[in-house]
């Protein structure tokens, strides 16, 4: 162990002690070890790459209702941004090599590969050896999950946050669309700075533009990068309880209450009408129960239910990508295995075994103490 | 400690290590011992009243699908039997008195009052001194449930079962019946028994009657009344989460999810078209959403929320009940104080204290990790 950790993560703990809690794991033959849950106070998703530090991208509180957690949040200008619905991965380039990190600290390689072929970030990099991009990457073909845009083909990479890997610490706003934009890397949407007051309404402006475009919601920052807060449509909220009712007995339990008390702070801040309220409720029993009917069904019918996602790579990345997710134990069904000119393209599902197990069992008559 | 606990509970465990478990507490002046959970086998509610043993009333199956269910659990012929929206209370007469014991054995003063009160069972304890009388007590006035039958006024007790108190062995169905007749008892309604083929299309058209006079379902019972299976209506799904929603910080989260799956699997059984479903699933949504609404808009306008009750007794019982409810760390809110001849009727809400101050604390800006 060459470097202190100890009084780098400015923690009193012993090193080894806090060694101790990463998982250590292998990228093209170097060994690195990365936090998958937050410890001693370092954010989760920390990653050691030989001696260097890669911290992880930190949890963003939410607003409930947005007037009031803008007041107490923010007390000088108020950057408002696009949220999107992909996945959290920060980029660095560690000895020559663009390394992708998801939101745990694990290096991906079929993320990694697609943002080396997605992103030409070389002249950045040479800039800014120090620096990590973080941003979300979204589109149909990815792994994780299976939200689309319709501007996006295959797979994005949108930068939201530019940071020192080592220190955590974030360019602010201006400065970090300025470099995106020098650098030729794609931005998440940008919709200005405002004061906190006048903040309030942008942001419900936007939100409604949003929540009729089916969009996931906005992040609002302080101009430095360091404070945020993100605030999410009803789209989104729907779209979510759609997705965890196909799966029930795996997301379902974990998924429904918040959403739902996400609704219902929405109605009374926007102050709506009881034809208002019964409308948002009748969407939301349609997004809860709907898919869980269906999902039971199918289950019924004897067809495979779980998330289903389509990747395309070189036939290696590809091969590693459904090694690993066997690895981890995941049960996959794939659908299609084919072949687009040197790339391979496959669309499996990775099997709810949960949801497929418990819906079985009650289908068959298996009761419960509840 | 004159018994061989160890021995009489068939449990292999040092008695000491039992009876560790177990509270006490104390009723009119006798100290009693009552185990508020399962453990080493030993029902939930057992109560240990001197050298009597009251043993508690067992969790009952619940049927997610009724047919494979039945055929599952049945062998041979099944009771029907209406399940009653109230709180499960056994009575037992020791040393001369009758005796009240809820769900985790406490012996409930304000219970034992009305069931004094309202049951005249002397003649069936002379004849069955070691007994219980396991029963359901609904009706408006009462302090822990609110769901309201049209045909009580006050408070009722329905016999659902008489079981061996020590052993816990229940009498058979047709026995017990005929007994309630015999002693003048109110017993649940009993719609006949069936085999287990027949008796899915009969609890079937019980639970589409009781459904449409928002009542709870249906328990079916082995003629030895000691395998027994509960199956719940969509009424009470949404009577459930109306009341859950309606203090969400304190029940929501817990009831949702289970509700939601029980709907979804009737759902399914009944074969029913997408139209059916949707309107089942607005349904579900309205008594989810809007209580949630209307909950948020009290707290915002300071309004004390919480489940109110009313009872009704002499003034001791329930001066006695308010400071067993504040001494459990209750906060209690009085809405009416009034005296009825010789009777105190209380009107209080108990305040939920969990949703109130989530709620401020949203209302006021405060922001979630989530």
């Amino acid at each position: 162990m060459s470097r202190d950790w100890g009084s780098l993560f400015d923690v009193d703990t012993d090193p080894e002690d806090l060694l101790e809690h990463f998982d250590t794991e292998w990228f093209r033959g170097q060994r690195y070890r990365h936090l998958s849950d937050e410890r001693h106070g370092i954010e989760r998703g920390t990653a050691l790459v030989g001696d260097v530090v890669v911290r992880g991208y930190p949890s963003m509180p939410r607003a409930l209702v947005l007037e009031p957690a803008i007041r107490e949040t923010f007390d000088g200008p108020v950057a408002i941004e696009e949220k999107l619905n992909g996945y959290n991965v920060r980029v660095a380039r560690i000895d020559g090599d663009l390394l992708a990190f998801t939101r745990s600290g694990f290096v991906c390689p079929y993320t990694t590969r697609k943002v080396e072929a997605l992103l030409d970030a070389e002249t950045f990099f040479d800039d800014h050896p120090e620096h990590m991009l973080c941003g979300e990457l979204v589109g149909p073909e990815n792994p994780y999950t299976d939200h689309d845009y319709s501007e996006i083909e295959e797979v994005g990479f949108y930068v939201f946050g530019i940071r020192h890997r080592e220190s955590g610490t974030p360019m602010g706003v201006e400065r970090r669309l300025d470099r995106c934009a020098t650098y030729g890397l794609d931005s998440v949407g940008h919709y200005g700075t405002f004061t906190p007051t006048a903040a309030v309404d942008a942001a419900r402006e936007r939100i409604d533009d949003l929540n009729a475009r089916g969009r996931e919601g906005v992040v609002l920052k302080s101009t430095d990068g360091e404070t945020a807060l993100k605030y999410t449509t009803s789209a989104i909220h729907r779209a979510d309880l759609e997705h965890a009712f196909e799966l029930p007995f795996d997301y379902g339990r974990d998924f429904v209450f918040t959403r739902v008390m996400r609704e219902a702070f929405q109605a009374v801040e926007r102050g709506e009408s009881p034809a208002a309220v019964d409308e948002r409720a009748r969407e939301l029993g349609e997004a809860i129960l709907q898919p869980a009917v269906e999902t039971i069904r199918a289950v019924d019918a004897g067809e495979p239910v779980g998330e289903t996602h389509t990747v395309r790579g070189d036939p290696k990345t590809i091969s590693d990508l459904l090694s690993y997710f066997r690895d981890q134990g995941l049960e996959l069904h794939v659908e299609r295995d084919e072949t687009d000119g040197e790339q391979r393209v496959v669309t499996f599902t990775k099997v709810a075994q949960s949801t497929r197990d418990k819906t079985r069992y009650y289908l068959g008559g298996g009761t419960i103490d509840e």
